[in-house]
């Protein structure tokens, strides 16, 4: 169903230029409302930009929502999608599909409300309304216009069940628990599962699904005491241990007996060489936090003589939106993270 | 064997600041020749230094041999390691085992010459010698003076049958092959494999490993037509195909039918993307060049909707070096491509 290869399901044919790139990689893409064949139009609702995104803007403009709003429909208007040209990242967007073309391979019709889960900077985005909603007071844009879906993008149905900011952000780490699944299925036997940053979201999934793809024991490493009582009293972990993630002596001390299967999900550098010390030989680290640095955990596993494997967390596993809100919604303890950790967003 | 946890294996006892820290990560080790029951002291007979630490220090001193050998002594004697601070590179040395302790794992005895496989960034290092046998113009150090491998070192015992400098450039990418031939041999068909940069040391001897361990068809891509020229006349691969590896279309259309499994051995920035389209579903790629980012790879997947595995090349495989030298020595196109490569160096 999906094209490799030959390009087009990635959306070539959307590069204006420089010609023969990747969208992401593009200067400006072609919006044209006109869908092809295995493409989907969304009706745009809401943009939700990166964190690090909004705050260049906000402080690049001293906090002026209208030279917020204006850059933001300026970069829109110039490149054919929001692609922070200082950050080099995006965000996602919300809305209901217009038009599915008949041979788009991501199963949506029209009338369903989905989220993007592939980044706005390789998304085709045209506005119409000028932002004149938004109050350029948060990354939460309220935008009218159409946005392009290609064969591979990534959209979710937004479920009717869950509120809508409680189901982004589920979706937003939800490669995370897709891939700690997998990893722990595929061993022969039940491993031992440690996840470093395990009070936060993509932590909290990862323990979840860890435990319910038979880990023997599912160990959760946090940082603070306030963090280590919250867990805790979560249930989600067998033992919850307190360290630093960034040093390396400290956690495999806080882990004990090393773990076959070790999950980063700790959003700061430095957190390889721990992660790699408190795993068996033979045993998996898998790379959530885009902190990572490659050559640290690299050289890092050659200097401990680890014979372990490191995987690179990749955000896409087939299916990864849908499994972590039906994690979500049978787990009570994780959302229940979740609900405290969005404060009053959950509300929404 | 191996200890873990405890941290003594890695040498924690030989920092002397900061403490707690790995020898890595130290500004000062501890080169005391007493050494501990499961250490092993080696006699140095020759440094090899990192080329972009001696590159450093060439311009960093306009090329004075003197200020370059005097600024190598005090480093050493400063940190009790060669341990560039500036590049934040060592390199690796050479020399004859002294005293073996009896609860070393690393198998060697009094009068193996071996060559360490971890940095020297974190090998406690004392020269006696005053580097006077050292011209200072090539990063080739003749020295005198003794260091300490921990546990959890790597050494390698050198070949009397190859020349050392020949065994020595196969060592230093000897965990490519080792991973490719694991990553290979573990899936359940024979898979086709795709060897990006593939005329180079690492990617010949990822080629041979490849093919040795079951694939069922492995393709060498390069930049070049000499470069592809003389991948097809040595025979390692089934079809050698050129194209830029930084772009991603380019390298998707001359793999043609995705590959199984995709080895990424060239080392300048930009490969993920094309190295991820050139990978088929349920693949796997496994990114070897140090040049790799983290970020990239993650997001490029995402980005793609590519459900491919990503392994972070870890330099440790237990038995790599052995393994490598025995590609070499029965693929003489191996060593062939290996000593094309060396030029002067293969008749030391």
């Amino acid at each position: 169903m999906v094209e490799y290869g030959a390009g087009t399901g990635v959306g070539l044919h959307r590069v204006l230029e420089p010609a023969g790139v990747l969208p992401q990689a593009a200067l400006r893409l072609d919006t044209d409302p006109r869908i092809r064949p295995d493409e989907v139009r969304v009706r745009v609702e809401r943009l939700n930009l990166d964190a690090a995104s909004y705050r260049q803007l906000r402080t690049a403009h001293g906090g002026d929502p209208g030279a917020i709003r204006a850059e933001v429909l300026r970069i829109v208007a110039e490149r054919g999608k929001m692609h922070n040209p200082v950050t080099g990242s995006g965000g996602m967007l919300v809305g209901v599909v217009d038009e599915a073309g008949p041979d788009s391979p991501l199963g949506l019709k029209e009338g369903d409300r989905v989220a993007t889960l592939v980044s706005l900077t390789l998304t085709p985005l045209a506005l119409t309304d000028g932002l004149a909603r938004w109050d350029g007071r948060s990354e939460q844009v309220p935008a009218e216009g159409h946005a392009i879906l290609f064969a591979r993008s990534i959209a979710a149905v937004l479920p009717a069940d869950l509120p809508v900011p409680l189901a982004l952000s589920v979706m937003d780490v939800c490669g995370a628990p897709a891939l700690t699944r997998r990893v722990v299925a595929a061993r022969e036997s039940a491993p031992v599962v440690a996840v470093l940053g395990a009070a936060g979201k993509s932590g909290s999934l990862s323990l979840a699904a860890a435990r319910r793809a038979g880990a023997s024991r599912v160990i959760g490493l946090v940082p603070t005491a306030e963090e280590q009582e919250r867990l805790a009293a979560s249930g989600l972990a067998d033992a919850v241990v307190r360290a630093d993630a960034r040093d390396p002596v400290a956690v495999a001390a806080a882990i004990g007996e090393p773990a076959d299967v070790t999950v980063v999900c700790v959003d700061v550098p430095g957190c390889e060489h721990g992660a790699i010390l408190a795993t068996a030989p033979g045993g998996t680290v898998v790379f959530f936090s885009m902190a990572t640095s490659f050559s640290a955990a690299a050289l890092g596993a050659e200097g401990l003589a680890a014979d372990v494997t490191m995987l690179i967390g990749n955000g896409y596993v087939p299916g990864h939106a849908e499994r972590a809100l039906e994690l979500l919604r049978s787990e009570p303890a994780v959302r229940a993270l979740f609900t405290a950790r969005a404060g009053a967003d959950s509300a929404q």
